[in-house]
């Protein structure tokens, strides 16, 4: 069977991989199962290098991959390293195994906001401990291998000749033994938010090119891919495979270099300008390198490892992180109906000098004493919780691509918004503003102003801050996803801790299942949201790819809700649109976990179907339950949600550019019990081009033995409410 | 006359040249004369391109030399600039003048610290503004002249077409007609701590290559000299020439490339990163480039110029800016007796993690309860206001090299450091101790925590800081003297106002007159101070010229005070020695002016010589009056200044590596009046190097008629007290 499988499945096997199998076996090669026993693992040293290897259910998901670290010889200022006595002593060879530890958990524990009451965390451990001879330094591979793929990373303990060490490169490997199926967006420093490509691996590099569009910043890496990336085994024993990193902490984000000849990929970490991919003091810990692996698409879409392989949290109080619904002063600047801005476009503003009594009005300004309160009224009648306004403080007129500093401060509103009285009267109606904190990728003064910026949220009573990136980064040179930006979401989110603030942060890095460590970071963007519906567009499917790729780690704040789809509305023959139908929108709401919860759209366009947002009133944004019913990555995924502390249950399906029938199978309900199901469904005539607002809404008892068809239109979808009938 | 001049000086007259001034003329040069008449400088545009020139008595000191900026032609990102689509347009072409403004000044402002009691600030401005036709963008070049020379800068009006810009570097040159002598240090954008070199302009390539030894952080720019630089037209008709900068606001500190065919210098700034020499947003101004001109070394030490072309403070209280004379726990730690840190060196420390109960002391640890209170006795017994203690928190084990960044909390003490009973201690006799925040070069860190330092400052009675910025800078790239850290040093100035705290800064930017505008930046490092002599050590001619270059624009912490110069004291058969008589480390307390004064030495040192230290005890630090008796940059320095608010006068005197001998003509003295003058000068038999401990002291009476032939000894100097006899 492990023959027939080598042979009819691996394209590169060889006399020599198969004499170089027996060799590592030889050197009694330390293996590992995982709790089900259905994964297996091998570490082994190959003439002092590292490798590991991944079966599941007996045959080889990964080949042999090499690990390891290349490293500058100096911390500091990082030398020309073609200087011979620049040479590097790199941690990727001359290694002995000098130890091997085993350890075993199987805990359940409860995420402060989550899909589930609880997260089940089951692993079989390995940890290796290897001695590089010539230099006598020690590091450990730690592996970590669950029932639904493998973890591992690199320790480096506190030792004589390892104290402090500069990395110039991981080098983790992932080698498959067959072209996959992939979905992909392009690597960058500094940019996710990129349409994603569905391609094999073998076709990576010729399709890369057309990858990408523009972006406010962005700094590509050729040929390589971001983390976390899906692949699919296709064939009669199809295999989901996820490979991301968790508990990135104190260290760059990674990408993944592509060798398309051998389906092989690699890490790439995020450099600083200096080139240095890492400043590392002992003892410390890379990220996680993630393998998810399944034979079901829904599995993939139900692991919580990236979790897992994250600390508890250790912040005292955690009473105040709360899911939140709401609405925002946001999507009318996104088209460009209204702005940012109070003054005239590139008014040259200089903080805390420029008089803005003195400045022009551009009479376009949203963040505006009287739309702020059209939109309370709107945002409590409704029962929203928060009401989210950009472009309340001064700076706007010009923040973006000066590579300026002191772009805001975070703490002055302009003219027209009274920031006393707007919280007041939201107060009054049950409603928190959310405050926005843009930085323009300015975050030395972001650092800087932050205190006093989280001293005026909790004067005026905001709990909840959406944090901005947008630019080039400041200090000049780092990257979004380099260390020291790391480090910063990291110092902002432990001050905000400080002051009882959660955070919604936008253009910063993916997660990696940290808000198990720092839970009052309740969502992110850092990916293509929905204001790209504004800008060239999202393709139909990338809803049905974003929960394989961009959520693994963590939340998005992906602001679905638009009903207005047609943007020739606002604008005469405007061609952009939301490419979904309405009801899509609001499928969005259960397939997308968003315990941060925006309904993008205008007031405006609700009041026009207060039947149709009569959904999004009611759908919830955190969960004791989650079952993914079915699931195809880029084609579609049915998610059905139980309520906290309810029996409500809500489904969501959508689809991508092509027509899908699915047929929901209730039997998730409790037995015996009756509920009302009232369902949002495509129009028979509904079609995201040509029309998207057709939908259909109707109420029908259900019970567990129920079974519902829905036909979902091009781009479209359906959403379901049930309450229970007692 | 002028043509004469020209033909005999000037070694690169040709015709050409003859005719470019014919042409200029034609143009109708702009020109402007001092209030004394003596200068006199014309700016012209040749084919849109704008040159200045500089005479002295009719004589060219400065031929036409140009002017203007490169421009990187984006913000933010620096593109590649070898891409034509890069192309810039900068600032050094293309103009027309389109105004000129003339205005003049004759002020007196008082110093709250200073070497005299008012500064006079007395020029003539010529501002010339320019339209860069293909761009329509304007800019005004304005010049400043004044009785000791030129000031000349380039503005940026707020204006349609340039808004904000980024610097690819400064071409303001300094194009000398003669070859001259010159006293420089190498050009870095990272230390300023190098040995002064003597040479001509042709020679300083080179002596380039052997100027400077290794610093902690250096980046070297090969064929470059630092400003401020100080040149002498040698002859019958000597010249005196100082090039610097002052007011270097949100700009880079510049250093000067050398042309030496052609006698020429250029202003080189230092870079980001990136290769960016700064971001800028109008309206905006440059530094001022000055050229201090005279036909005496003593006009040029008694040049205010660099102070006059900043501008008076904003600060609304300067009451508790005061001078002051400290002791330090200090030099035991440079010269190796004990140890900044408290654990064994090497140690592994995370700060706020790493518990210091369970560090092993290393025995050396100097900033203890024992030996501060050891300090604060004898300083308070001799009349000091305060006591430096460096080393007295936590980190110190491991806190270079490693760019690391959080290195220092500057708030947590060493356990054996009982930071409040130290400060009641201290209080109790009259002595306030003085901060230390060594920063290690992480800036970033540093404004991180300085609010809370300041404030731990506040809360135990502190006043003054010193700060250090040791290695390489983070964030990473930066450079001590690119706009960054510029900017960096003025916002931790302004805070520390903020907090009525003085600032006395190590390996900062060396001042070009700013303590005008933020006089609690009472002084600097910058150069290479006492604490070389315990390193490589320092010539005997250094002391002689950095009052002709780190002085012009404010004053050093050059820590003197050495009575045990040798120290082999220490350390038998160690060959280190300060390389002084112990009469010429008196004399420096009065020709190095220094109004936050340091005696250096062991209180152990000072004991075996109170006789001798009594001048330190006596010497006051600020004046009401300056005298500059004699001088020559490399060779000697008399000064005569008087007490702040008093009748007493302090004369000092210091000679380099030769004998001089030199007479004290005390006409400055009140006539009519008795004076007791106490002595303290080099014994028969002293010697820098063979008996640096032999000096004699008595006391004359004596008037303004009496006249004292001083001896000073190779490296030796004197010093004199003078209180009147009422």
């Amino acid at each position: 069977m492990f023959l027939n499988y080598q042979i009819s499945d691996m394209k590169k096997f060889t006399v020599e991989t198969f004499l170089f199998l027996m060799i590592g076996l030889s050197f009694h090669a330390q293996s590992l199962k995982s709790p089900d026993g259905k994964f297996e693992m091998d570490f082994q040293l190959k003439q002092g290098v590292p490798y590991y290897n991944l079966k599941y259910n007996g045959k080889t998901v990964v080949e042999d991959s090499r690990l390891g670290l290349r490293l500058f010889n100096v911390t500091g200022t990082i030398p020309d390293i073609t200087k011979p006595e620049n040479a590097t002593f790199d941690l990727n060879n001359g290694f002995t195994k000098t130890d091997e530890k085993r350890n075993a958990k199987n805990e359940t524990w409860q995420p402060i906001l989550g899909e589930k009451k609880s997260y089940v965390n089951h692993y079989n451990e390995l940890a290796v401990a290897l001695n590089q001879t010539a230099t006598d330094r020690n590091i450990i591979v730690k592996f970590r291998l669950f029932n639904d793929g493998l973890g591992f990373r690199y320790e480096f303990p506190q030792q004589k000749n390892l104290n402090y060490f500069t990395i110039r490169e991981e080098d983790s490997e992932f080698d498959f033994p067959t072209d996959m199926k992939t979905w992909w967006i392009v690597g960058d420093y500094d940019s996710q938010e990129y349409p994603y490509q569905t391609t094999k691996i073998s076709e990576i590099p010729s399709k890369w090119e057309q990858a990408f569009d523009k972006h406010s910043s962005q700094t590509l890496i050729q040929n390589a891919v971001q983390s976390p990336l899906m692949l699919k085994k296709e064939g009669k024993e199809p295999l989901y495979i996820n490979v991301a990193e968790a508990a990135v902490l104190d260290y760059p984000a990674s990408n993944l270099e592509v060798d398309p000849q051998n389906f092989k990929f690699k890490t790439h970490l995020t450099p600083d300008r200096q080139g240095a991919k890492g400043y590392i003091q002992t003892p410390s810990a890379t990220p996680w390198r993630t393998i998810i692996v399944a034979p079901k698409a829904e599995t993939v879409l139900d692991s919580k490892m990236l979790f897992n392989l994250n600390e508890p949290t250790k912040y005292k109080d955690t009473s105040y992180i709360h899911p939140t619904k709401y609405m925002g002063v946001w999507w009318e600047m996104i088209i460009g109906k209204s702005q940012w801005a109070y003054g005239e476009p590139k008014t040259n503003i200089h903080i805390g000098k420029t008089d803005y009594s003195t400045i022009k009005p551009n009479g376009k300004h949203a963040a505006n004493n009287t739309k702020v309160k059209e939109y309370i009224d709107f945002a409590a009648e409704n029962g929203f919780d928060g009401l989210l306004i950009e472009g309340w403080n001064i700076g706007w007129e010009d923040w973006i691509n000066h590579s300026k500093e002191f772009v805001f401060d975070f703490i002055t509103p302009y003219p027209d918004f009274d920031i006393k009285m707007l919280n007041e009267y939201a107060h009054s109606k049950g409603i928190k503003l959310i405050m926005h904190h843009e930085t323009s990728g300015s975050a030395t003064n972001y650092e800087r102003w932050a205190d006093k910026a989280f001293q005026l949220m909790n004067k005026y009573g905001y709990d909840a801050v959406k944090t901005g990136y947008v630019g080039d980064i400041i200090p000049r040179g780092e990257h979004h996803y380099s260390q020291w930006m790391i480090n910063h979401y990291y110092r902002i989110a432990e001050k905000a801790n400080e002051y009882k603030i959660m955070i919604n942060s936008h253009e910063s890095v993916r997660p990696g299942g940290e808000s198990r460590t720092y839970p009052n970071w309740v969502s992110a963007e850092a990916a293509r949201g929905t204001e790209h519906e504004a800008f060239l567009g999202n393709n139909p499917d990338h809803q049905t790819i974003l929960p394989f790729t961009r959520w693994i780690g963590g939340s998005m704040d992906y602001t679905p809700g638009i009903f207005q789809t047609k943007l020739d509305y606002y604008f005469p023959g405007d061609k952009r649109f939301v490419k979904t139908t309405l009801a899509k929108q609001l499928a969005l709401y259960v397939v997308m976990y968003m315990p941060v919860q925006m309904a993008a759209d205008l007031p405006e366009n609700y009041k026009k179907h207060m039947d149709a947002f009569q959904f999004i009133k009611d759908v919830a944004a955190d969960w004791d339950d989650t079952k993914i019913l079915s699931a195809e990555p880029g084609d579609y995924i049915i998610t059905a949600r139980k309520a906290k502390g309810t029996e409500n249950w809500f489904v969501g399906g959508i689809t991508d550019e092509n027509k899908r029938d699915y047929t929901v199978d209730f039997s998730f309900l409790n037995k015996g019990k009756k509920y009302e199901a009232t369902i949002y469904e495509d129009g028979k005539d509904a079609d995201y081009i040509n029309n998207p607002q057709s939908y259909n809404i109707y109420k029908k008892e259900i019970t567990s033995k129920s079974k519902i068809n829905f036909k979902m239109a091009r781009s479209g979808g359906f959403a379901v409410t049930i309450k229970p009938l007692d």
